[in-house]
């Protein structure tokens, strides 16, 4: 029963069959292979609108990368508190942007508003003493399991473009948003005012399956450039794009991810049937947040349940008592339906006892 | 006959299936899994000593990491003018190092010299005005296709520990060199005075098979923090893992190598039968430099020879005439023999009309 | 009555007129000049220790160079909240530590208190994904008046030494806490466990006058270069020396600040005179915070009074009302006791009405 | 006989003045100062052309912060070989561009040719392996003491614009070269295709004078983000402007300078005189360089003359033999005639013996 993130599965079958696939006779290298053209040209056609995308080898380098291209080192860009750019890239962001201060906002259940924006931009009153206020960076589905909708992300793009910023989504977790919502990939990005994206399969199904896509192209010129500097080229280039191809292939992107999603439900609804767990976040994707009596977290444990113990301050003052903890159930299409079930049964006994 | 790239050919059968058999159940990820430990474990075998090794996924960031860990900032390291971290990584280097000054030496025939690198270090006369040497970065085998024997490296050991200056490898392709000179791997590593070296695997078997390898394991601290800020710590790991378990197992790596320095012997010996063709260098290794009659080249483009043009600067003023052309083959282990006897006979056939 | 800030006063007579005694023949240039040397060790006897110091141009530089001697690119600096460092200094430290995170800590009555360093520190859990904590930098006298005791220094050297993280002071009024403490400049910084200070003396009475000072000499290994590095490095740098020289001499600097603290003591008071003001802060030196009704702000400016309103972010929620304002008075040794007088005298009057 | 650099002399009486004359009062500080802002009218007034001018404090921090404007992080700005943003300014300008690469060119006596960067241009044939062109520097009087005419100026500009790449001066010894060709500033900069220059004052008669000037203002957008982030914000601005104002008032820079190229000249002239001294470069304002027998050196230092040897790499192969030396004397406006005059007399008399 292992909940510890979704990166701890393997590459999905068509994915490797595709990387197996694609390893025949010689190919041009390092970006100019045909595969990486092909997988630029369906992501193009996945979002409706012709992009630019940029394959690279870890999310948290397209993120920084991404990044680079929104904000100069003189720059600010605003997250939330826990995003993966804030908190858990070590000071990569800050390598990747030339020192970019990365600032974490607080948000609402999980989600930043566009009132705590307008609030931290406020408190930029010190002219060239304070950085220049550049991007906005959503991670979508968020770091805490939530969704951001189209009106969301609208109402957050009105406010950032209205300061002429630009607009960032980290989507780690992209497919789990777009099979969450069923909206069009479209709608929770160009058309609601984002810029630019990390794109990432490699928690859903890759090996090292992860793209900066550009939907204002504009802002994607040099951007050769920045993965080269950035380490990011690589030279047998065509089993990144092999890989993408197969991922988008007849929607497995989104199949897995509505897998992982429906695990997840299915795992919270039996935790909130306990009155001795409290779930604080609404479950939108394929992470589960709750509030477990200490006790019962070592039972789970011994029981053979792997998750990880969550930083409780997203849940404000007060938030879980002395003999509480706080915990995240990371779901994926490859988890085992049957990891799901036991785990499920054990809620089940563990809450009468 | 593809000779522009190492490249340009794929992944190794023994390579791809280690990467099919590790994909099974769970895993750690984010470089706790066990196929990256094991990883290590076989690394120090090899090296014959306990060395630090981490996986990164490209030759460049391999490069650029270790050297983070060599020079500070206001530091200086010193390459060949036509070293790979000098002239092929954009400016790699210095984001990774934050800035530090990558000084191109000139060699002789293609390689630095310890009379090279003192005429630099006695430039070096400013104080705090010059940046602080800091380290020495060579390529083994060079991209010049020569070979530095544990000799040369000593020599060059000397001059830079006497300055108390750190020694690296690029090792992109080092199976060559350690093939070409039929030693041991320590004898030209640690045993010469390597402090550190990036291990590539990429151009002689791998998929993204990239290392950087700690002889001084004391360098090594804090490593981890660097790979993670350079966006290299790759969630699925294990896949870097079985990857170079699968490479260095029963000698692989040195296999390949073998057939790449002896396809390479061949080619060689067959332009130097041809009195219209100049081979500038030795053929130590997988590549063979010529300088070529434009007609002639003309004529191998058209049957189908691919190769590059190179950079004549390394054969000094004069080194060729407006009529001819400097060109570089670069053989794989993967190069179809047939290629090459075609290429053989090609020459032959050209060379006498 | 300008009391904005202590630097829109000029240069003592006393430093001027060293500028101008130092401007006779010839002198090394770039750092090597004798008024180098002896400012040098003027502060190792001002701090009954032998010192490192560095003369830099401004305490924005100052603070970014020190805080490079301390922290990796991949380390985390923390600081107040409000901190220059934080907030004041677009992404300059950013810029010298080549990257380094920066976090703002919430202070209790304008101070980082151990308890909170502790609470962050735990939050660091997830090794290399977070950077590495590096070191503390505290303001003393803060950017909000206070001022720490030796006991409060030693109290949070204890933890950060206890994690082998590094301590800077920013004393860009450094004189203030100094005199308003009545002790000897080693109480509040090496005796304490300060490592490294940006020893500030353009706000009281310099022209541009900071230095970098290190009590650990050890830290200050290759300080040179990164001064020149940083672009800190002045060529007629006789200057500077001779203005820290005067600066020290005969205890200008804390003859300067006494008076400086003196008016903001006497500003204080005459404000808690009246029912309609608060003072949320101690007045520890030379920096006044008061929570005043609007109306009465409106006034105090009509009649010529110039100040800075602040963020009220530090008083916490609900600090301010609707109809107040939360305002800034720094004093100087240069304030004219007139125009203090004639503030009193303004409060006493408007504040009755 | 000091002729070490023109460094080595302090501040002209009527700088020093202006100093005194603008400590009164209080003033706007960070740049918001009236004599930034009337230096910044000045400068305009001086070029034709409106200009933007950014004060800072050292010449060093004036080319990085300069560059940073001209060039991405993944770019490469051309240099000569001896520019001080090459090798004298240890990695700063690596520093304030986060990482571009400063490529040093050699130069045709001294200068850069339009011939030389179209050759090195050529070499970038790489794609995003190579850094993006993005910048010329030139120092203009050159640190080897020639002079860039307009038409070697406006001839480069071609090349460089061709490429889209924005093109710098270095004008630490600007006086020098307008005083040397008795043209207007204008014909130099801006009418030449010059788009930034660092104009500095500090050699020839300021304390810490000098400015980033942009002709073309819009790359000085955001440019006060760079100065401040730099830590080239100087809170008593003021200083930094009266400084300036007086250097220019009443052409003063340019009568100073005038004195120093005439020094330089009878010096020069002197040299010549000599059959046992060369000058292997022609002395366009104030810098003569030499190439000495040692005998001769040896006793012209203990006469008492100050001067520096200096790299002979400019004189290319057998530029120098076994017993000379080549070096640098630099002339002020503020060395003394009978200095001059002494050293004259020696060679005289040094040379006939």
């Amino acid at each position: 029963m292992n909940f510890a993130s979704d990166n701890v599965y393997g590459i999905h079958p068509k994915v490797l069959a595709a990387i197996d696939a694609a390893n025949k006779g010689t190919s041009a290298s390092y970006g100019y292979d045909d595969y990486s053209k092909r997988a630029e040209d369906k992501l193009s056609e996945v979002f409706g609108k012709e992009v630019r995308a940029y394959l690279v080898t870890t999310g948290t380098a397209a993120n920084g990368l991404a990044l680079s291209a929104l904000t100069p080192s003189y720059g600010a860009v605003l997250t939330h508190a826990e995003a993966h750019a804030c908190v858990d890239e070590c000071n990569s962001p800050e390598m990747f942007t030339g020192g970019a201060k990365i600032i974490g906002l607080h948000g609402i259940e999980g989600k930043i508003t566009p009132a705590v924006i307008e609030k931290t931009l406020k408190g930029f009153i010190r002219g060239e003493h304070d950085p220049k206020p550049a991007a906005l960076s959503i991670t979508n589905s968020t770091e805490l399991g939530r969704v951001y909708t189209p009106a969301d992300i609208k109402a957050l793009s009105a406010v950032v473009k209205a300061r002429k910023m630009k607009f960032h989504t980290d989507g780690a977790r992209f497919a789990n948003a777009v099979a969450a919502l069923d909206v069009k990939p479209a709608e929770i990005t160009w058309k609601s005012g984002i810029d630019v994206m990390s794109f990432g399969g490699t928690k859903n199904g890759g090996m090292l399956l992860e793209a900066v896509v550009f939907f204002d192209t504009d802002l994607a010129e040099d951007f050769l450039y920045r993965r080269m500097r950035g380490g990011q080229l690589v030279s047998k280039s065509r089993y990144l794009g092999a890989q993408m191809l197969a991922y988008l292939e007849g929607n497995l992107w989104l199949d897995n991810a509505r897998i992982a999603n429906g695990h997840a439900k299915r795992l919270a609804e039996a935790l909130k049937t306990s009155n001795r767990i409290r779930l604080p976040l609404p479950t939108d994707a394929n992470e589960v947040f709750a509030v477990l009596p200490k006790v019962l977290h070592d039972k789970l444990q011994a029981a053979g349940a792997h998750y990880y113990d969550w930083m409780p301050d997203t849940l404000g003052p007060g938030g879980i008592k002395d003999d509480e903890i706080f915990v995240r159930f990371v779901l994926s299409y490859a988890t085992p339906p049957k990891d799901v079930e036991r785990f499920v049964g054990l809620i089940k006994e563990l809450s009468s006892t």
